[in-house]
């Protein structure tokens, strides 16, 4: 029986996986090797070893009602797109209110998790961590690695002929603070993922001229989405994923396109993904159009070659002059106190049941939280991992048959393109929603839209046709939250409450329904009389 | 008999007033009080007196292919929305092309204009200017006044209660150039005028807290509109112009804030115009509702008054403390070298003919260009000004009798809510496009849609249907000018010109061709079955 738990890392994931440790009556330990709480979210002014690193202007690019915990809304005050410290408040706000400190060893580094002697009996591990130069050794019953994979640069040089020669300088997009470092210079981002436009855009600011080289492409979405409310709480709702889901591939990838283009023609951009037969997760900036209609960054084709003072870009004449090269060539996982022949990583994903269980050990008793990439806000997804993991600990939930599991990331290694639905460009990607519900169902925490027409019919309507926000998640099950119903039926207030501080009357308003009824008039009286 | 022709100044306006006086036969000799062409467009570091001053990241607000002077487009790979130096540069291809340099007199300074003794029969003006510390008065046959409008700051300190025991820092945004000076300081930015916004925007890159204040709000419109097009090409067009002017007032206000109302909900960000009757023009600005939904910038009532390091505001409970106050409050118009007898600024405008003859002089030699808030860019209508004046000058145009004149004055000047079409609060603020085709009707270069539906279909529709570029005004009459077909027929072309460099072969285009007209299909055969 599970009691122990080792937890590494006090990010998004180790905070909620304590938590969740608590609520199914499990003993948490967190090791977490920097000082401090909060992982990617906490902000320093240089770049860590081992810890992830974000830009001092960062945003979080899903809102603040659909990347909560399920049962901790954000405080109303809070603008719906976070900055770091706003989302590191946050997160201490959780740790001080579930009273989860206590539970976290700062300083403390984990150095190996091994399999104990007896595993296939007990299941347990043996970590070694290391703590003020000395090392200690623990026997855990189970293991939840939450350390990200936004720690160790993906950086590619080899595929870029004639580095070696370049002059200028050239760093990994993790080293990107802030856009002095640009000042009048040439500047090539290569890559276009959120932190390259990102990078890109604020370059701006002080770079002579700014280039981004994309191969692929990208459809680009803005936070400020239809008539200005947030785009995941418009784009993720139950309502719209069926319609998504149940359509031809073919049909839902061109009705994405048309709905992308709406706000630019990505062609024109010179943006056009490459493959539109899959779904590359959509870059969130909201100002790269604008960059580049004013000239201030120009959208290029993949690099060819490097000079000595230029670069050379495929299917261009002439070479470009360049003094800074940002790679924005993103992340690769690792998990070094883990041996390989427990867990590998290969073609940046690892053979993990559900994106977290090990499906060949013996004991299901080693989780690996927030691998994965939703459509989505991670935030709320790594809390229901976790809420099913303790649950798989506690023996509550179980786990398929071997060959079961086997079937399922074989083919989902595939990464094969659907018939129906959206597929990805990625074997991590997936489409949140159905992710959720899935383990959400394992746990029997899923809404169910139709037996609460009959009980609650307009907190229905809410969860079918608004936002899948994460409260959903506690309406029901174990870990049922009274808050949650209160937390969806006002979270249009809160995403408002902030920045709706200048109020007029709108004598307009009866005005625009009359007219909209003429409207409606006039068309029906025209289409009858077309046809008599 | 009109000949030689006195310009003040050297900037957008008197560039192409000598143009425009050498096209006529005139003899122009232009007077620029700086050391450079370029007026308001040539940027410095410091703030200069009696010139008017843009700040570092300064972009233009209307494109490249709405801006241009009517013969002269835009070299293809400049960007659509222009950088000031990018515009200076155009300023001095112009000058180049054009051979303009060589009527200016630079360094030399206007300090009086005044009528000669028998100016009821000559129409004379004796013009005293300043260079090297030495005065030198001569004699013009004319004059053309090219200061604009945007040299000194409106600063209407007394409407602000507790101003002066305010401890912090304030200054007009005259004076602003980059962000800097905002470092870590609580910002607030009054009046929402483009620059208000413009650098509230740009604050948010170093400061701690940027609030703007306004009490009227405006619309607000992103450069990339539809589709990513340029928002003046779809916007002013002849087509969407004479609908809004041919439906009653109210619809037509309707129909805009609908219309603005897409890419965010004015009334959700604080930011709705408090009298929607009347057009106040709308704010330009790709980014503010992006740094309103990530509480960037929070938008205020008006401000009821001042204490020591804070701001109380209209309705609302607290004070916000403040470090720096920046009055984004607006110009006024002066004329300092022309004694008020003869032209006098009240209420922000002057009582003039068309926006630019005095109707009480006993000659119509006196023209002020530029005192007028179009629409859409002021360069296309300055210089159609400027081609009026020098054909009223040389006798080839006439004004209507001095009633006629005082009638239309007067009537402009209750500045009315019309029934139809748009309204305007300002007097100086104009539809673009009548003003043009009505001063084009004068001169004779009003292209004729329907006579060239005949002659030239193709141009027809895209001078109907397209953006009404400035290049329509050299189609026919005199300056015509045998580009100016092309210039319209390739617009587009040159908009995509600098943006597509990365360019994708799209295999969906036949299937969503495809799609499109299945879609057509099926709602054709529903209608018809529903009605059978």
């Amino acid at each position: 029986m599970v009691k122990k738990v080792a937890i590494v890392g006090a990010g998004v994931s180790g905070l909620t996986s304590i938590k969740c440790c608590l609520e199914e009556g499990l003993e948490p330990t967190c090791f977490e090797q920097s000082d401090d709480i909060g992982g990617l979210w906490r902000f320093t002014d240089y770049v860590e070893d081992g810890r992830p690193s974000v830009y001092k202007s960062m945003v979080s690019n899903t809102s603040k009602e659909m990347s909560a915990f399920t049962d901790f809304p954000y405080p109303e005050n809070f603008p719906s797109f976070l900055s770091h410290h706003q989302l590191l408040e946050y997160l201490r706000m959780y740790t001080k209110h579930f009273d989860l400190q206590k539970y976290i060893q700062l300083k403390t580094k984990v150095i190996s998790i091994k399999k104990c002697p007896h595993f296939s009996n007990t299941g347990q591990w043996e970590v070694v961590t290391e703590a003020n130069g000395k090392q200690n050794s623990t026997i855990f019953d189970a293991v939840m690695v939450c350390v990200g994979y936004l720690t160790e640069p993906f950086l590619p040089l080899n595929s870029y002929p004639g580095l070696q020669k370049f002059n200028g300088h050239y760093f990994h997009s993790r080293e990107y603070k802030t856009p002095e470092v640009f000042r009048d210079k040439k500047v090539l981002v290569i890559g276009m993922g959120n932190s390259g436009v990102d990078i890109a855009v604020e370059a701006t600011q002080t770079a002579k001229r700014v280039m981004i080289s994309t191969e692929r492409g990208a459809w680009v979405l803005s936070r400020v989405f239809d008539n200005g409310y947030p785009w995941d709480m418009v784009f993720l709702s139950r309502f719209l994923n069926i319609i998504r889901n149940s359509l031809p591939g073919r049909i839902t990838t061109w009705m994405i396109a048309n709905r992308m283009s709406q706000w630019f023609n990505h062609a024109n951009y010179g943006l056009i993904p490459q493959d539109r037969s899959v779904m590359r997760e959509p870059v969130l900036n909201d100002l790269l159009p604008s960059c580049i209609i004013t000239g201030k960054i120009s959208i290029m084709p993949a690099v060819k070659e490097f000079k000595e003072n230029a670069v050379v870009f495929v299917n261009a004449p002439t070479a470009e002059e360049v003094d800074i090269v940002v790679f924005a060539t993103g992340y690769k996982a690792s998990f070094p106190f883990i041996d390989e022949s427990i867990l590998k990583v290969e073609n940046r994903h690892a053979s993990l049941y559900k994106y977290i269980f090990l499906p060949q050990l013996e004991k299901p008793t080693l989780a690996i939280i927030g691998f994965i990439k939703p459509f989505g806000s991670i935030m709320p997804v790594m809390e229901i991992q976790a809420r099913w993991v303790t649950r798989v600990f506690n023996g509550l939930c179980k786990l398929p048959p071997l060959k079961t599991m086997m079937e399922e990331i074989n083919e989902k290694k595939k990464n094969k393109v659907n018939w129906f639905g959206l597929s990805f460009d990625e074997v991590l990607k997936t489409d949140c929603l159905v992710y959720c519900d899935e383990l959400g169902s394992f746990i029997g925490i899923k809404p169910s839209v139709p037996a609460l027409l009959l009980k609650d019919p307009m907190l229905a309507m809410k969860i079918f046709f608004g936002p899948c926000s994460p409260y959903q998640y506690r309406l029901t099950g174990p870990g049922k939250w009274d808050g949650a119903r209160n937390a969806i039926l006002n979270q249009w207030e809160r995403v408002l409450k902030p920045i709706r501080i200048r109020v007029v009357e709108d004598p307009l308003n009866c005005f625009s329904c009359l007219l909209k009824g003429l409207a409606i008039f006039v068309i029906l009286v025209g289409i009858y009389l077309s046809f008599n």
